[in-house]
C-alpha cells in the first residue's frame, strides 16, 4: 500500500473494543467480550483480524486501541506489538463518543494533522484488499476536510443493519468513488429493506468514520460542548504521567454517554459534511449466532457450522451452529437451523430465526442476579 | 391388600433390572442405566417406585432382583431392605428369559408351589391400586394354571408399543376379568395401530407375565430345553455358597440369549395357556425422552418438562423436554418440542419426532470408540 495516497502520511487508526455482545451470550461474556472470540474459524479473535487488516495502512505503531481496563491483558496477549502509547482504558465505559473521541483528541494533542479512522474491534471483512482501497479513498475524503465514511453495498434486504441514504458524487481527488451521505437510517422493516435494496441509493452502516482529528472534535463539540471538553481536559493530561489519573478520576465519571451515531454520523451528514466511500467487500458485524452461522455456511442452509478448536459433534439431519467451549460431546439429531452454544457454566439453546432474541435471556439473568454468567 | 386371594400367598415378585435403556442417552449408560433414574419428577427411581408398588402384593421380603454385578451397589442403595437371598447378579447380560427364568428357577427350588410374576424395573404405573388388582387377578389365573399377563388398554394408537390380540372371556375364580390371548403382535404401522385402538380386541403388551413358576419354567422348558437346563443346573447350586461360584462359571456363558417373548409369551398365546387381565391403569415404558415429555406434560404439548433436582432452565417460548444433570444454566429460546439433555460429558439436542432415532448416536459412538460417554 503506498503512503503516498492523499493523507495516508498522518493517518492513525482507532479500534474502540468494547462492548460485550449480549446477543452471542453464552459465547460472550463481560469478562470474555465478543473482539477477544475467534468467530470466523480463521484462527484469529476478531480484534486481532482488525489489526491485521488496519497494520499495513499505516502501520503497526498507528494503531490506538479503546478497551476497558478488564480487557487489558487479553488485547494485550492478542496484540503483542501494541505498545503502551497506543493504549486508551476505560475507567467505565461511556458509550463510542467518548471512546473514539477521546483517542481522537489525544492524537490530536500529539500531531494536530492527524488523520484518524475508527474501526469495531468485532466486525468481519473478508476482502481486505478492498477494505484498503476504500479506507485509502475515506483518508483521502478527510484531508479534504470531509467526515468519511466506508457504505458497504447490501447484498440482501438485511433487517439488522442501519443504512445510509446517498447523494449525488462528490468531486474529491483520491477518493473517486465519494459520495454524499444525505441521512443515517435505523434498521428498517423488511419492506422497507427491500426498497432499500432495489433503489441503490442505501448503503449499510459499517459504523467506520474517518476524518481529521480537529474536524472530528469540531463536530462533537457543535453536538456536545461539555462532553469535547471532558474528552479535552483528558487528552491534555494523558502523556503526563502525574496528571492523567487525578484527571480521570475527576472527569470520567462525567462524560456523557453518547452513541457517536448521534454526535457525528448524523449532524455531520445533515450538514452536508458527510462523504461516502462505497465499500463492495463482504462485511458482516455479527451481531448473533445466525450471522455467525451464515459466515460459516457460505449461504448454504443445509450446513452445520461448528466453532470450538475442541468441538467433538455428532450431527445426523441437522443444521444451523453449534459453538463448543467444552470437551462434551454434543449430539445434534433432526434439528434445523438449530443454535447450540455450550459452556462450561451455561447452554444455549434456539434457532437462527430466534437469534435477535438472545439479547433477552441476558436481560433476564440480570434481573434475576445472575451476572456471574454474563 | 388382602392376602386371601387366590395364590397371593405364594406369590413372589421378580424385577429385571437390566437393559441401559439406549434411546434415554446420555442420561441413561451403561453405569446409570435407566431404572436408576427418577424420570417422573416423584423423588424416586423407576426401579425404587417398581418395588413400592410390588412390596404390598406379598410383602417385601418377597421380591426378587436380578440386575448386573456393576449394577449392585445402586440397587441397594435404592433399596436398602433387599435382602441378600432376593439379590441375582447376572455375570453377563442374557437376555430376559435367563434373567427371569433363573429367578423363577431359584424361587421353584425354594419353594415348589411358587407362584411368580415377573415386571420390568423401568415402567411408570401411576394407579398403584388399580395396578395391584389387576395383578390380583393374574395370581388367581396363574394359580388355575395359566400364564396370565396384564394387557393395558390403549388410549391412543401408539406405534411404540407391541399389542396383545384378545380372543373370548375366561372363567378362572378370582380373575373375573381374564380373557384368552389369541396372539401377540409387533410394534404395529399407525395405520394398523389405529384399528387395533378402534377394533377394542388389542391391548398394549405391558410384558409382565404372572405363573407358577413350575408352569413357566416347563413352558421355557418346551421352547428351549437347553435353555431351562442350564437355569436349573444354576439354579440347583444357588442357594449352596461353594457350588454357585463354579457353576456360575461354567453354565452362565452357555445360556441361550432369548428374549421371553419368544420362549413364553408367543408360544403360550398360540396353545391357549395365555390369560390376559386388562389393565385400564396409565402405563408407559418410557421408551424415549418423547415420552417423557409427555408423562410430564400430561397431555399439553405446549409444556415444557423439566428433569433434574438442580435444574436451572430460563425457557421463553419453548416446549419439549430438559433433562438437567449439570449446575449450568440452560437457556432455550423459540424451541418447539425440543429435547435437551445435558450432562456432564455429553449434551443431546433433539425433537420428540426424532427422540427415537437417539439409539443411533449410541450406535455411532460405539463405532467410533467412544464408550467411555455410553
Amino acid at each position: 500500500m503506498s503512503k503516498d495516497a492523499a493523507g495516508l502520511d498522518r493517518f492513525y487508526s482507532i479500534i474502540p473494543a468494547g462492548g460485550i455482545g449480549s446477543r452471542l451470550w453464552p459465547l460472550s461474556r463481560a469478562d470474555a467480550p465478543k473482539f477477544l472470540h475467534d468467530l470466523t474459524g480463521s484462527g484469529s479473535s476478531l480484534l486481532r483480524a482488525t489489526w491485521d487488516r488496519l497494520a499495513p495502512l499505516a502501520g503497526p505503531d498507528r494503531i490506538m486501541v479503546v478497551t476497558g481496563r478488564a480487557h487489558r491483558a487479553a488485547v494485550e496477549e492478542q496484540i503483542p506489538e501494541l505498545i503502551d502509547a497506543n493504549v486508551v482504558l476505560e475507567s467505565e465505559p461511556k458509550d463510542s463518543t467518548a471512546a473514539i473521541g477521546l483517542a481522537a483528541a489525544i492524537l490530536h494533542h500529539r500531531d494536530p494533522d492527524v488523520i484518524v479512522g475508527s474501526f469495531a474491534a468485532d466486525h468481519v471483512i473478508a476482502d481486505v484488499r478492498a477494505f484498503r482501497r476504500a479506507v485509502t479513498q475515506a483518508v483521502a475524503a478527510a484531508d479534504a476536510g470531509y467526515i468519511a465514511t466506508i457504505g458497504i453495498t447490501p447484498t440482501e434486504p438485511a433487517i439488522g443493519f442501519g443504512y445510509i441514504h446517498c447523494g449525488g458524487h462528490l468531486d474529491i481527488p483520491g477518493a473517486p468513488d465519494a459520495i454524499v451521505a444525505e441521512s443515517f437510517v435505523e434498521k428498517p422493516d423488511l419492506e422497507t429493506a427491500k426498497e432499500y435494496l432495489a433503489d441503490g441509493k442505501h448503503l449499510w452502516n459499517g459504523g467506520m468514520f474517518v476524518a481529521r482529528a480537529e474536524v472530528l472534535l469540531a463536530q462533537i463539540g457543535e453536538s456536545d460542548p461539555e462532553l469535547l471538553a471532558g474528552l479535552e481536559e483528558l487528552a491534555e493530561a494523558w502523556d503526563d504521567p502525574a496528571r492523567r489519573g487525578p484527571t480521570v478520576d475527576r472527569v470520567w465519571p462525567r462524560l456523557h454517554k453518547i452513541a457517536i451515531d448521534y454526535t457525528v454520523a448524523e449532524p455531520a451528514a445533515a450538514a452536508g459534511r458527510l462523504a461516502v466511500i462505497p465499500g463492495s467487500f463482504d462485511w458482516d458485524d455479527v451481531g448473533d449466532f445466525a450471522s455467525i452461522a451464515k459466515l460459516h455456511a457460505g449461504g448454504r442452509s443445509s450446513d452445520l457450522a461448528i466453532l470450538g478448536k475442541n468441538a467433538r459433534v455428532l450431527a445426523d439431519s441437522s443444521s444451523g451452529i453449534v459453538v463448543s467451549q467444552t470437551d462434551r460431546i454434543i449430539s445434534l439429531i433432526g434439528v434445523r437451523d438449530i443454535v447450540v452454544v455450550d459452556t462450561p457454566d451455561a447452554l444455549l439453546v434456539t434457532t437462527s430465526q430466534n437469534a435477535q432474541r438472545v439479547k433477552s435471556v441476558v436481560d433476564a439473568l440480570k434481573l434475576s442476579g445472575r451476572s456471574d454468567v454474563l
